[in-house]
């Protein structure tokens, strides 16, 4: 068989600029999350196919890339389905993971525990520009913290490293599910269908309010459970405080302790954040994942249409694993879209080390060339950084390609 | 299905200590390597199966994770054998992928081109103590110089770092595939047995000299052969300079060329070197993989039985995917032996920030957390861990968990 160059279909190889780019981003999410005292932990990329099955992963469940099974285990003879052939699978996200982790750790954790993950995930979703099948997730996570504390510290970790970054004026998208679910009630909605409605409201921001009444007149929903549905986000988008108005508005059907969780969170962020952005109340704001249970989140980008992260919180999805539920909250940067959006804006890293190559000329003799060696270890000792190579016949074009790698200065070594 | 707690057979979960070393021993060997010139890269964990299974990777292939076809691709009824059901595998190392990269990319890469790959590879081996089926390679390779400048800065840059992690007293046995050999062949082995010859060779650090002869006498060598093969090895052993002696008595057998180059790397590394370990030339070294074409090299550690990490020329791979070979030359760490000496010696990660706890007692006002929230946030904009958690009831068994994971300051915020 021929070997392939290219990388496998829908995956890529990491060139060194955005390289350079990635490992600084993940290393100021690293440092900025550790002062919030958030725990870097990893698990294994592959987990139990069954793990990965379980109705957790959403429609990223139909994405999996599957691992066949080794040695004795496989029976090609008599299997039936794929199901048969396969034991392990890429993890598709990093939660699924994280909730199995503390369901096998948790006696060796603390508690709260605040954990931090970077890692990559496979989907094997249809290729299409600047989406990969494997790409990197930055997951932070509170495990057993059921108070609003959670949320506040997420956020404001979240975007304490985004501004480290360098982002500004972006948004901070908030609402609860038990808002979506008491606005759905108010308007007369079944329970049975909320999630249908919800998937409808997803929609807001592509089709707008009039195209959202339209596909739940056509669903087959009351007409005047639409019209009130569609006031609701009407009066909170006119109203000065969004929130209080739809408390106001919405009585006894939404719990006074959700709306006081809110306000309190939004005036704990406002007071301590440490970046340039708004936290805006949007009752439009779903999130697809069926496993939350409070609030969730979104980042908005203005140089971005659409999302660069989310989360929210989730107090039932370690329960799954253990019978015994952990309230739990996290939050996750969309890594792929800040990078893209750092490459495309000709992002610079800062405080780069001195950058000095050192040009040998062919026939230097070998017994000099230990002083050169040397030279540039005590250079690297002092903390610059060197590059050691043969001097090309075409030197100008060799000290032009240099450049553009960053080398400032160049040193010439002789052989006479 | 009921959900699994424990990570899949033969792989691991990290824990919190563990993954700080880690990320500690990471960061010493991003930022090392870098001071030499190496330009962190990075390809995708899978690779197309046929690059995985094209004799490159030795015993490897044997042990790929392979990935089942998604879609139509995938047809279950037709399928007489693993090939038909599978297109990509984990890989296995970095050298295949980092070769087809450079195939893929030399029109954009310098030259040469220095890389450093950090990445999870996969070997569906048997589960063993200590070993796992997903670990951490750290590699640097050298493409498109063909002189020993290459080797002397691979084994610069590789005991440079392990000095900064705090190792010393350690030995890099170097060899050459060309002296193997002279060697093999001024015994009087045919060339078609070097392969096999070299196998029971490198038992000689488990079998001893006596062990080495017994088993090339009852593979059906010749005993002068056998005979004046191991006189070799003693006669280097007894030697002052074991590789002068060598040159001296194999004569015309061995390349000049081969013996200088050697030298001049002894003599530069030796003159350069920023870290206490010793170079010395071991003419028992193989290295098991076929692909070597030149220099071999391994680190031995006094703490630990066998290598931790190694390398050599291999002038020959990139060629097998564009047709033009490139003289490429790499040094691997064992990461996980590295960590595993480490965690064992109980160590210390230099230079923590100061971390401090604030406790807060139940029932503490909302409206009062702010306070606390944003004393926080400039404690860690100064530089500090800060850890807000709601204090337990039993506040001292907390304070010492605390006080485990490294928080050395409490401050508690009381409702009254």
């Amino acid at each position: 068989m021929a070997l392939k160059k290219k990388p496998v279909n829908g995956m890529k190889d990491i060139m060194p600029d955005e390289m350079a780019i990635r490992d600084y981003v993940q290393s100021v999410i690293r440092d900025t999350y550790r002062s919030f005292g958030f725990t870097p932990i990893e698990t294994p990329c592959m987990e139990d196919i069954a793990n990965l099955s379980s109705k957790q992963g959403g429609e990223n469940e139909k994405l999996i890339f599957k691992v066949l099974k080794r040695g004795e285990k496989l029976k090609l003879d008599t299997a039936q389905s794929e199901a048969d052939l396969v034991d392990f699978g890429m993890r598709y996200d990093l939660t699924v993971p994280l909730c199995r982790y503390y369901a096998n750790h948790a006696n060796d954790l603390p508690s709260p525990f605040k954990a931090l993950q970077m890692g990559n995930v496979w989907r094997a979703d249809r290729p299409q520009r600047g989406r990969y099948r494997q790409f990197m997730q930055c997951d932070i996570d509170i495990l057993g913290e059921p108070s609003n504390l959670a949320e506040i510290e997420l956020i404001l970790a979240t975007t304490t490293t985004l501004g480290r970054i360098g982002f500004k004026n972006f948004e901070i998208r908030i609402n609860e599910r038990r808002i979506l679910k008491a606005m759905a009630a108010y308007s007369g909605f079944a329970e049975a269908d909320y999630d249908a409605v919800f998937i409808t409201l997803d929609k807001m921001d592509k089709i707008g309010p009039d195209g959202v009444a339209e596909e739940l007149i056509r669903d087959g929903y009351a007409k005047e459970s639409v019209d009130q549905y569609l006031a609701l986000f009407t009066g909170v988008a006119a109203a000065q405080d969004g929130l209080a108005w739809l408390a106001d508005t919405l009585g006894d059907v939404l719990e006074d302790e959700v709306v006081r969780s809110m306000q309190e969170i939004a005036k704990a962020v406002n007071a301590a954040k440490m970046a340039q952005f708004e936290l805006v109340f949007d009752p439009t704001l779903v999130r697809g994942m069926s496993y939350y249970t409070g609030t969730i989140f979104e980042i908005a980008m203005p140089e971005f249409g659409g999302s660069c992260g989310g989360g929210g919180r989730y107090d039932k999805m370690v329960g799954n694993f253990t019978g015994r539920d952990v309230p739990t909250c996290g939050f996750s940067i969309g890594f792929e879209r800040i990078i893209l959006l750092l490459m495309e804006s000709g992002f610079q890293i800062p405080e780069q080390p001195k950058k000095t190559a050192y040009l040998i000329e062919k026939g230097f003799p070998g017994e000099r060339l230990v002083d050169v060696i040397a030279q540039a270890q005590e250079a690297r000792a002092a903390g610059e950084q060197v590059l050691v190579v043969r001097m090309n016949k075409n030197k100008k074009f060799q000290k032009e390609q240099l450049e553009k790698e960053g080398y400032g200065e160049f040193v010439e070594f002789y052989k006479n």
